[in-house]
């Protein structure tokens, strides 16, 4: 089989039909060319045992898929604190995370199992006629279903990168950056009822200004939010990705708060209460707000903003030989829709526009794409998003002023945590440019807190 | 409590809400109004067991939801022939069915179990270079996801509804007409690398039309399809919802021929040969065809009409009380997107526009709403789709035109099966406005076959 003559011949025309892929007369490495083809030759692994009942009454993964799973998030004492299972991005593709891959986070180490037949919603406090609902008049109600994003306020942030970093040192090599750190993020289909409707069936009064939404967990975690945001688009669901919520996720009602930092959610709803002014709630103030320099918090800044990742490849991947691969990711936005996706392969040099995935929804993840032809040497990518009204993902740098840094980065900056602390940045609402450093061998690690020195170019 | 009172007050407020929703000032008749809300006096039932590891680490469904299964095909003589396990679209939300939940109809009793590291798929036949490739390989091309329905040739077809009949006569009772005539269908977003990219890579001569793709299943399923589609839209598809295919969809690789009707959506693929013309197999010859009045069968009929079916209320359900309900469904075309869905709640006499699930896509599923107040009497309620092409789903006298008949419906006509093999409808392709007929008592029946009759009307 003269495989490298019929590669040349065939990768060539191959190649043309991609040019419109920005990747230009690029051959193509992937495919081998067969001089004879006998399909005798073709070994195939068919294995023809029987699926089971239960297989075909709600069907599970193949048993050749046991490498993609939800890991225990790094950070051996947070099992005290509740469960945190994340979602393996690496593996992602499109814009829907199965539920049975969605991230869980939850304060509690159990969750509710919560018979759908006696739950109740209710709504009471500054409103004409506080109202209850059971889940099959919920489901009589005119309905939405939208795709959007959810994302853990801490993702991506100090506390999770330095609980990797440990992890990693102690010797877990089970999971990488690109989940145990990003991994606090998942995308659905989600199906409910427009909170704005059932306001207006409560009749909510004139002083009415925000609301404590409280769920039916164990720990009965509350969280204040405007009013304005339920008026908006916040969805009582009861549905994700075609069925009824998953029990992680809530079942059988949750808050959908598009485009708002994770804890605002809330999971088993069972209340919400009209208020006049936030409760302050001890969770909303200790933990989910940003302390700045000069010693006071910003409370209640719950919009994402916008930010992008490369999933493939990432530092979970291995390339195995120099040539023609395709750049995958997601980005995705609290504020409106993604209108751009930029990925650079040179180490923030030069940047070129990757294909997005259409349609684009709002407050969603939208995947982007772009042909790299790798030529073996190293290098970093990375990626960065704007939204429609022309926010753009920082830099690290960048994020650290933004957030009131005025201190230089120290010397040596190599240190993740040193860096981190030392700027200031916040532990919430992260969204730094990801860079993903390749080396020769085809590895990839993580190059966010190393390559800022390297590269001046990138604090813009 | 003085509930009705409340009631009234309540709802005639939320009603205006609803005005745009085209469902004019009528009172909600669910949620229950409190006079005082005490929350000590909410029943919640939370049993705090906990999630096991594997809930963790990839989530199964909440212990409640026994209800919803892909329950077997109708007709006893059928598990002879294959597997049929059919989607319970009375539950379906939105627009993607869970993996778990898509349709599975196979021409063997069991599914190859195929190990995606031996698994290769290969082009050949009328082309510069044959190729082939290993699923690594082709997961390095440019890549696409696209929401896209599959719907089985036979859906909603005369055998299925007459094996769905005669198993009701015997005392079936576990299936409906909603899944098991008319469950042959549902929707996911795929993810896959654009046939006509690998056919470049190949190099398609001259003279070839069609192609013909084979399974690797047992009985080594084949069929032909024209080179025209592969170059418009066919994806050689990995991915199904955001992860790996199920086995029952094909896993490692299947074919996604949007549009087309199911059989040419080959599982578990392993090549496509390149050829001058169709190969007539036996199976697209004997099935998957019509047979004319006059003798003569049409052959490589592909395109599914348009179609759109009410999910909720159906068979499936029963409305407790009079009062307002959101009637769901989900319309779909073979041909580009779905431009209008119009409902009709008295016998198909007035119709009303439901509001659309945006964004629409094309050759999916588009999920229809529209609101109704059911005031208690008997009724028949349907839905009629258009596509952008102004082509409209027909009524079943319609169809049986469309398809040669030119017989007068028999009297009695109430027997479905006699007046389908009167009418010489096709058994294939089927796509006639769907009629339940709502009765007094809440309950509802299929009333596709015997209103027809009762208002003319409805024979446009």
């Amino acid at each position: 089989m003269n495989s490298k003559k019929s590669d040349r011949r065939g990768f060539l025309k191959g190649s043309a039909a991609l040019a419109g892929l920005a990747v230009g007369a690029i051959p193509f490495a992937n495919g081998k060319a067969l001089a004879a083809v006998d399909q005798r030759t073709i070994k195939q692994s068919v294995t023809p045992d029987e699926p089971t009942i239960q297989d075909l009454l709600y069907g599970g993964r193949s048993s050749y898929e046991t490498s993609v799973y939800r890991t225990p998030s790094p950070g051996a004492g947070l099992a005290q604190v509740g469960l945190r299972n994340l979602t393996p991005l690496q593996d992602s593709m499109g814009v829907i995370t199965p539920a049975a891959l969605h991230y869980v986070v939850a304060r509690d180490l159990t969750l509710p199992n919560i018979d759908p037949r006696t739950h109740t919603f209710m709504i009471h406090g500054m409103v004409d006629r506080p109202l209850i609902f059971t889940l099959e008049e919920l489901k009589r109600f005119p309905s939405v279903s939208r795709v959007h994003f959810l994302e853990c306020t801490g993702n991506s942030g100090l506390y999770h990168y330095r609980e990797w970093v440990e992890d990693r040192k102690k010797g877990r090599t089970d999971i990488y950056a690109i989940q145990g750190v990003h991994g606090r993020l998942s995308c659905s289909e989600w199906t409910g009822v427009p909170l704005s409707l059932l306001l207006k069936e409560a009749g909510v009064q004139k002083q009415a200004k925000w609301l404590i939404a409280e769920g039916n967990d164990i720990g009965r975690h509350a969280k204040s939010i405007p009013l304005a945001k339920a008026m908006d688009d916040i969805i009582v669901a009861y549905g994700q990705n075609g069925e009824a919520l998953r029990r992680e996720q809530g079942y059988p009602l949750r808050l959908v708060v598009p485009g708002f930092q994770g804890v605002n959610n809330v999971k088993f709803i069972r209340s919400i209460k009209v208020v006049d002014e936030p409760y302050y709630l001890r969770p909303e103030i200790s933990a989910y707000t940003n302390l700045h320099p000069n010693g006071k918090a910003s409370w209640y800044e719950s919009q994402v903003g916008p930010k992008s990742l490369i999933t493939f490849p990432s530092d979970a991947h291995h390339l195995p030989e120099r040539g023609l691969y395709e750049i995958s990711g997601i980005a995705w936005c609290g504020r409106g829709a993604i209108r751009r996706v930029e990925v650079s392969t040179d180490g923030g040099k030069t940047w070129k526009d990757a294909r997005l995935q259409q349609p684009i929804f709002r407050k969603a993840w939208t995947r982007f794409l772009l042909g790299w032809n790798w030529n073996g040497t190293e290098t970093q990518i990375m990626s960065r998003a704007t939204n429609e009204y022309s926010d753009i993902q920082p830099t690290i740098m960048e994020l650290a002023k933004l957030w009131g840094n005025q201190t230089t980065p120290p010397e040596p900056a190599s240190e993740i945590a040193s860096f981190w602390e030392t700027a200031a940045i916040s532990q919430f609402l992260n969204n730094p440019i990801q860079i993903w450093k390749v080396s020769q061998d085809g590895s990839i690690r993580d190059g966010t807190f190393s390559t800022f020195k390297m590269n001046p170019g990138l604090v813009r």
